[in-house]
């Protein structure tokens, strides 16, 4: 296992080392997990006893932290601990490296390849299909006609992208993704579901990142359309003609049904479900499990449900809340208050016949 | 870009040309989009105002919006604008007309394939498997021992069938989507699961879509069935021996357990769940993450949960949620009427005291 | 096709035949589909009536329900049916026999495979993989570096795994399954989401099972971790650092966000969703859809949510819902006391003054 300066990565977060310049570290680990050789960061006030437990041999702080822990004699000291720890996975990380085209990969003479791609195993691209600088595409990766992938794209093994789809720079995409399927559009007649055949396509902007096993379906006419820095966690539906705002984020299990627009800095907690035809406004965040039926205009956060009980508890309450329609809530207040205005009344009365 | 007589184009659709016959269009486009080399369609009044200010160079419309439209000079009169855009869809679709098999599929020689199917780039296609005339495997579809394709299919990329699953005709699966997998069958026994294999497998009727990343497990014993005309959208999870009635349309990340019986003509909204081993009648519509926990009887539409809060409110709201168990509504009903007469008998007595 | 002697069948699911000891079967059967040439199964009481309506020619039945059959003669009496049941579906099921080293594999030369092993067509193989003996990979299969498969393993077409994932024994991981992607970790700063590269990996006890088209997520910087016989269905997201404890069942659609932890013996139905960085004690059951937003700390039956309406009543029920949080559920009943008290405190001040 390979060492590094400690004095290296200060540099590369932009931080002040304290303690030993010459001191390494092999790993870049948890509080709980890392050992002498490591180094580990501190996300704030609440990690403090954690990390003054911890066996890391260096710590990642802020000038504040860095006085209130008293084990480690190692530390950067940054402003954003949690931002420095960001840039410090860059450095660890195992890079994909290869470049070229595997032997088994099947490309239309007519595909533009750059020359610094790398095309992996069972690839297979279609016609006119563009694949830019230092883009990555594993194995089993399929370009329908058309398709485009901009530079320094990472597109990881069996994701599928066809209605000649436009993806744009740094755009990553994960395994058995499908971008460009069919969008779910049929015209009802004579109690037959008639197939509307989707024309439109997909736009993906620069620094979009896209999940496993996510579907983002075509455009119906016009196209389905991701802006720059949307980032999209597992299993997400987008429907077709969805528009996602610059810098969105979507967790997993979300689904976002036709023709709906999302607007920018959105964040959307997992499993959350929005229904088509409607617009929500910049900056909504929308908490697990949200079910969103009507545009939401304004910029806040948004939640649905009704929490978790005990299951005898919540049959209880499930009874309770079918009894709701027919129990004039608001009117119920207005009764009390008459009542007890009539009993005043009536007090009052019988203290003058005293 | 190729162009296409109005006349023609009214012609497919049965639908009656009003203006320049020779008038001609290169694309049908949304309302918004079009140019005024494009045709577009009018559906409805909701959409008068933007069909007016739309530079489409045709539009489909019926007899009576077209009286209201003055920019616009030429038309296609029909009963049912959204059924003729439908039907237009199929004309300027781009066709997948390839055919013959891949050099690279693998093919195990007992398989019948239609000499005019079209098999992809690293298909893999099992012992005793059919696949009928005109159908379309794209790349890397694996279809495994005793598959069966009907005629006319659409079978996207990456889609792996199992179990011996039979497919009818003109059916349309999407990337990724896996049918035939293992239900979820485990016998519990001194704290473990015993796995049962699965010895049912899948039958698609005529007609069916199925859309990406979808799972439709293989019953345990007896089959699970998906008849004729069903559509699904996206990310569904169909499991072993559910049956599902003609024509119903289940769309995306909705989930239907063991063994329940859906009708015919139901139409379950995005994110519906269902539980295992209940039957849903004919003609039933469940909107957007409905619940369905018994059977329904009886065709209606049904719905759950509390709609989407601003937070703050939210968090207030769950609290008096949690409240109700212990909130006898019905009953302060009848307390506040037993007041009320309490309260008019002592009122009257009072009067009659005077 | 072939058949079996009734008595050996009674042999391995030790139990007692009843009957014909020459009877033979040539399929296992639901009660409903059962011609007398299959044996079928009574899973309790409640399938009396179907199973004296059954054609079966032999049951799996315990001896107290063997009394109430009158039609069939040939029983095997066993004391859980439904176990015997599951012990024969492996006697009835197609045996996936294959072993070796498909041509079309592209296997690294440092990857070390069992000589009894499977891989299939197509199968992508990287540096320093493992596969154990009588492992099973069906085609499409990509394992990235450094992956490791235990024993008897069966992994099918299309699942993709990296992250240096370590699978355990006897594990079954279905179609298009992602195991080791990476999570959904950002750092924000000045408006854009910072990707953290995800350098921890995922590792899978024995015999656990997961189905298709799930997402398991490789962690941040420690592993995500599923312990022995944990049991997972298809379409669900198990998010990065995510621990699962032993023999814990995961039902279709659910997800749970990152850091969690789940413990042992949990059952989580359908559709449910967990939020992250919280814990769930042993023995906990979540009935379908729930959504669990905060700890678990004791076993027990956990549900959410407001069941299904009708959708008019549902209209009502959640206009009522809106109105809860400002009226005061607890302090109505408190009212109503207290209003009682001063009614029957004036009736005795009239009864007094009579």
């Amino acid at each position: 296992m390979s060492t590094h300066q400690l004095s290296k990565l200060a540099h590369l977060v932009q931080g002040e080392l304290v303690g030993d310049s010459d001191f390494t570290v092999s790993r870049l680990s948890s509080l709980d997990s890392a050992t002498a050789q490591d180094i580990s960061f501190v996300n704030g006030d609440k990690y403090l006893e954690q990390a003054n437990c911890s066996q890391a041999g260096a710590l990642i702080v802020t000038a504040e932290l860095k006085d209130q822990i008293t084990h480690c004699k190692q530390f950067i000291v940054v402003a954003n601990p949690y931002l420095a720890f960001a840039m410090l996975t860059h450095f660890f990380e195992v890079k994909k490296n290869k470049v070229g085209i595997e032997s088994t990969a099947k490309i239309h003479p007519s595909a533009q390849i750059s020359e610094t791609a790398y095309i992996g195993h069972y690839v297979v691209i279609g016609e006119d299909c563009k694949v830019g600088d230092h883009s990555y595409l594993e194995s089993h990766v399929t370009l329908d006609d058309g398709v485009e992938i901009g530079h320094e794209c990472f597109i990881a093994s069996h994701v599928a992208i066809t209605a000649r789809a436009q993806l744009g720079n740094q755009v990553r995409v994960h395994t058995h993704t499908a971008i460009g399927g069919e969008g779910f559009g049929f015209a009802p007649y004579q109690g037959k579901w008639n197939r509307i055949a989707q024309l439109g396509s997909v736009k993906i902007g620069d620094r979009v990142r896209i999940g496993s096993n996510c579907s983002i379906d075509r455009g119906a006419l016009d196209d389905t359309i991701i802006h720059d820095g949307v980032i999209i966690d597992n299993l997400v539906q987008i429907a077709h003609n969805v528009v996602i705002g610059e810098n969105t984020a979507i967790a997993a299990n979300s689904g976002i049904a036709g023709s709906t627009e999302i607007g920018k800095n959105c964040i959307l907690a997992g499993a959350c479900g929005v229904v088509g035809h409607i617009k929500i406004a910049d900056n909504v965040k929308l908490t697990g499990m949200s079910m969103v039926t009507k545009s939401i205009l304004n910029a806040g956060t948004y939640s649905s449900g009704t929490g978790l009980f005990e299951n005898g508890q919540w049959k209880k309450t499930v009874v309770r809340i079918r009894q709701l329609a027919d129990v004039p809530l608001t009117n119920i207040m207005k009764r009390l208050d008459h009542i007890q205005t009539q009993i005043e009344s009536i007090e009052s009365t019988l203290k003058m016949r005293k």
